[in-house]
């Protein structure tokens, strides 16, 4: 703040955004904007805060009044304010993508878009920024990266690049051998710096090339964060093991192989089921021994009695989930109660 | 240029930009420009060509008349036409960067500059305008792919991002796999492919923040193909392993190793300067047996009579070359002798 004022800069603050950052705190900036006449917005946070300004920014050039109409696609972003990010934790990749994420309170809704406009035209990512970041915060942010490669690409049917993939196990190999450096040394440059860079490359468009984008674990934790208003990455940890385990068949049993060796270290001698088993047990043991976290939704105070609607919305209009194997409302619901 | 003048465009075609394109022709780009109020610039064809039209796009912006007051940093790229570009090689990887090299036949040099408004505005990457480049240019065009991440980050002292160095190990592991079944397949989908996006990723940023970056090895080729206008990857591969024999040392001997070990499949319990040894005879395999590319100065016509003075062009008005090792106008000879 002292910085800026030093400079010369006219500010107004828009404090307290919040974790799924939601339409009505969007709107409230955007409404400063119009009114302040505002160059720029300065995002300084994780990707909360720079969801909510990728929002302010479009509603701020926006017609109407509320963002909503953005995110469910009434209307299309077609002009931003600039956005500046000053990163504080790794975690969404939001500082380096043209995407956001808000959450509509009053109709139980966490959706997102993607606009080019949005893309943040500078984003500062200095690792010291990030030494302050809980362990818990660390341990979910890190998963939250980890998600965004399995659940856009990795695990997925169909179009690949041989180079995609294997780059794609690099960082997640990177999120394995340095979180846990995070979580426990909160200090430790080398580690945030990774993970920081880790976090902007893991969705971001070039590593994903050829591949059938699909985001099947976020259907289905959005319902959870915008229910429940948990932490995004914890509640992704908890999901996708046991969305692994429930669709793993002969089909989608070499993928999971195969992350179990190159980026777990499975012994590839396995056969092809125990393998995939070992990988998801693998991948269950980093979240929940190594990183910490709750492994179970009654442990965040989650029961069953939503799931049978959440199971639907996740699903939207269309009643089915694409990914790498097609989900319905039922089988989300079974996911749902496999994660109690 | 059917599609285009059935889309309705005016066009005006410069023609024939030459390997290692020249001043003179990105000039006579810039008058037409500037005569007929061209609106976009489009590049179809590789390197030289995309290379090409970056300087044009930036010279027809620019109030002077010789894009080499650019090239030479007598005035700074400020405004430039937009560009969009076709790829048909996959090599330079200048389709998705602000840089471009000129050379100029007038003095005998060859020099590259970068500018964030050089950047393409669109690229069209379709591997299969790439199934019909020669089993030659393939080689070459993958050669220099590799040699953007050696020469740029890989073979470097000091910083370095462990994440980074990882991925950058599998583009080169890409090219390895994939650059001999081009040769061999022009139309292996796949392989094109992976070459295509291997090429846009070896000369850009997000591979190498961290990384002190150098270029002293296409610092020692340019002056080959500015004097010899030889083909600049060919160049690279015969300069490569004879500057990694050259600066072998200690302090050295560890990353070549590892890129032994990580790349080539060089057997890791070698000691740290005979792995070192067996990561360069891979490479020159690679190189010289598996892509069939000529291994001597001296098979493409090139003999000592310029040796020192191309070394002391190389090393500039400082009279070094930063990198792995700093090389002086004596080294890089010696290393120009030993690819005779």
């Amino acid at each position: 703040m002292s910085q800026l004022l030093e400079a010369g800069a006219e500010i107004f603050e828009l404090a307290g955004v919040e974790p799924n950052p939601r339409h009505t705190t969007v709107n409230k900036g955007a409404a400063i904007c119009k009114k302040e006449g505002i160059d720029v917005l300065l995002a300084v946070g994780g990707g909360s805060t720079i969801d909510a300004t990728k929002g302010i920014a479009a509603a701020a050039k926006y017609d109407g009044d509320d963002v909503w109409d953005l995110v469910s696609r009434k209307a299309f972003v077609t002009e931003t304010l600039p956005i500046i990010t000053v990163l504080t934790i790794a975690a969404t990749g939001s500082e380096m993508d043209g995407g956001c994420v808000i959450s509509n309170t009053d109709t139980n809704e966490k959706y997102g878009y993607f606009a080019p406009d949005n893309h943040p035209d500078v984003s500062f990512l200095d690792p010291t920024n990030t030494f302050s970041v809980s362990a818990y915060q660390t341990a979910s942010g890190s998963a939250d990266i980890m998600s965004h490669i399995f659940d856009v690409a990795y695990f997925s049917k169909g179009g690949c690049m041989d180079m995609l993939t294997r780059v794609q196990e690099e960082v997640l190999k990177t999120v394995v051998k340095f979180a846990p450096v995070a979580v426990n040394t909160p200090d430790d440059y080398e580690a945030r710096a990774n993970l920081m860079w880790a976090s902007s490359w893991a969705l971001n468009d070039f590593l994903y090339e050829g591949f059938n984008q699909a985001t099947v674990c976020h259907a289905m934790e959005h319902q959870l964060s915008a229910v429940y208003d948990i932490t995004h990455g914890h509640g992704l940890t908890i999901i996708i093991p046991r969305w692994l385990t429930y669709i793993l068949n002969e089909e989608t049993a070499p993928v999971i192989k195969r992350f179990g060796v190159n980026v777990m270290g499975v012994d590839e001698s396995l056969s092809l089921m125990d393998g995939a088993k070992a990988a998801i047990d693998a991948l269950s043991a980093f979240f929940f021994d190594t990183l910490g976290l709750k492994s179970r939704l009654s442990d965040l105070g989650i029961d069953d009695k939503s799931f049978e609607e959440m199971s639907k919305t996740a699903c939207g209009q269309n009643g089915v989930l694409h990914g790498f194997t097609d989900l319905t409302p039922k089988d989300v619901e079974a996911i749902y109660r496999m994660c109690l």
